[in-house]
């Protein structure tokens, strides 16, 4: 199949630092290339990529001190695209809402995954106003804002199976990874980690959104002995930051539409122990591939449990449910559906 | 002719409250109107027109705190005004770039005003891959970090001759009106009065993003007994407080691409003492409309020559090259070139 993949020019896709959005664009177009499709990548210029890639900017936006606005660069991808629609029997959209008008003749061929959350007031009438795009969630509960959209299919997030390495055994210590923001509650994972005795180890970057907070709330709670912030860690580092984990602590306080830490710490076959919001009872199996919980002491009380859990079998469902195959599988599938030709059939000898 | 203008929506046209963009679009689909012309406004649906409304949200984004994204908005209303191109001469576009990939095919018919400050990285490649959209400057000078953009004319702002009242005295003081922030240089304005000993009235509002530059560089400044701060007025207030004023600072220290305030005070009959920035040359006859400075000392100097200026003079020269006339005629013209129908021709009998 000839496929395009359109993705955000803020990050490279892969992603050279934090970008959740460009990985999962990178791990489906390198699989959906392996599997013998013909995918050209719309993505910034310094990007890494087994497809066809249209630089349409020099390199990621958000690492450019030049650039102001985003959004011309992601005009001048969308005119690209434009000229080039017919080369293509799907079009894969990853950025949001910009390519709506201008592609409403081909809204039928497209496929557009939304990455983010939906709970905003503005967001409702728009999509009410391009009922005809198939739209892609990333789990169930991320389209409960906008129930009645065009859903075609959920597809949850899926990682090679050889990115991170199992580890069947754990130092012992507590994680939290990912971004230092009021909605991960970094101060609860802090809080859980003291009333059980643990040693938490937090490798978060700050935003400058989040500097404030940081200073004002999190950086006070830091003295603690047991608490260790290694700031931020790149893709290299992360096996052995989660694998070594004895359980990746995940007390969320919002709708997370995915949550991308919590599959790449049960390729390590660590578990988690997460607060239940948003995505989260789709993608952790109670009791086998972590613990959801409702409070701290809830938090604190399944640490006991952890030993219960077989690492061995965190990572066998990881791989049965997370995989990168089974991502870009049920995309095949959804693009099958929209594809401007029709999918091969089996001869009839 | 059957002409679309298409507005922002951050604001009402006009505006309720700032908003410079929003009152030019108004004063000339008013105007375009009352010539005899079809006029379709594209503007948030608490606008206020003698045109066909198309309503493209209930009311000014900027006012809806329910409203935290104005772009799911703004692609609404393109789509819109694509469902009924067909209908018009000419599309008149006020909103700079979101429209430009959907409309590549009839940019031939569109005529685009750039409303904004020009000399940003982004742009360059950005209007170099849309060659074919003919823009409109709102001065020459504006054009500078785009000259090779595809301009098709420049058109100063022009207001209705009754908007403003022709004050043929002052009250001695001098004014300051606009927005609090360091572009607009209020703390040279404060230097320039307390230098030459005459009280300032300063007539502002201040944006969430200046409250800082605000309270640390400007309140310090407002003990002074020779300023007096009102806060923000309104545009029933604006022909007293600039028709009474001796003089309008206006020493900005950036690329103003227009400066409306200007013509505003000139419709009052009020000089005005500009530092020499952006459109400060084309807007100011110096000697005649206001002096043009380069310097805090060439200003206090230049009120001590505010006596030879003709306030009479003023206002007659803000007829001349001011009025809502003479921009609705230059648009005419352009959307004449760039039409769908010719212009009409005078028979030969």
């Amino acid at each position: 199949m000839r496929i395009a993949q359109i993705a955000p020019l803020a990050e490279a896709v892969p992603p050279k630092l934090y970008g959740g959005t460009e990985r999962i664009v990178s791990y489906l177009t390198e699989e959906l290339i392996r599997q013998g499709h013909e995918v050209t990548l719309f993505a910034s210029g310094d990007s890494c990529t087994s497809a066809e890639l249209v630089a349409c900017c020099p390199r990621a936006l958000r690492l450019d001190p030049a650039v102001r606005d985003q959004v011309p660069y992601t005009l001048m991808m969308l005119d690209q695209v434009r000229r080039r629609a017919a080369e293509f029997d799907v079009l894969h959209f990853h950025i949001d809402m910009l390519h709506f008008p201008l592609f409403r003749d081909l809204a039928a061929h497209s496929v557009t995954t939304l990455h983010g959350r939906l709970d905003l007031p503005d967001l409702p009438p728009f999509y009410q106003a391009f009922p005809e795009f198939p739209l892609v969630s990333i789990s169930n509960s991320q389209r409960r804002p906008l129930q009645s959209a065009n859903w075609i299919g959920t597809v949850y997030h899926g990682l090679p199976l050889d990115l991170l390495r199992f580890s069947p055994r754990s130092m012992g210590y507590l994680a939290f990874l990912g971004r230092i923001s009021p909605e991960k509650r970094p101060d609860r994972a802090i809080e859980i980690a003291r009333r059980a005795g643990i040693p938490l180890r937090i490798a978060a970057k700050v935003d400058p959104a989040d500097q404030n907070y940081f200073e004002q709330q999190i950086r006070p709670l830091l003295n603690d002995p047991l608490v260790e912030y290694v700031g931020e860690i790149g893709e290299a580092e992360k096996s052995e930051f989660l694998g070594n984990a004895r359980a990746l602590l995940f007390p969320i306080d919002w709708p997370e539409p995915f949550g991308l830490v919590a599959i790449e710490a049960m390729a390590c076959g660590t578990p988690v122990i997460a607060f239940s919001h948003g995505s989260v009872p789709e993608v952790i199996d109670d009791g086998v591939t972590g613990f959801i919980v409702e409070s701290i002491e809830g938090a604190v009380e399944a640490i006991d449990r952890l030993d219960r859990l077989d690492r061995a079998a965190i990572r066998r469902r990881f791989e049965e449910r997370f995989s990168v195959e089974r991502m870009a599988q049920e995309y095949l599938e959804i693009y099958r559906r929209v594809a401007r030709v029709p999918a091969p059939r089996f001869r009839v000898a």
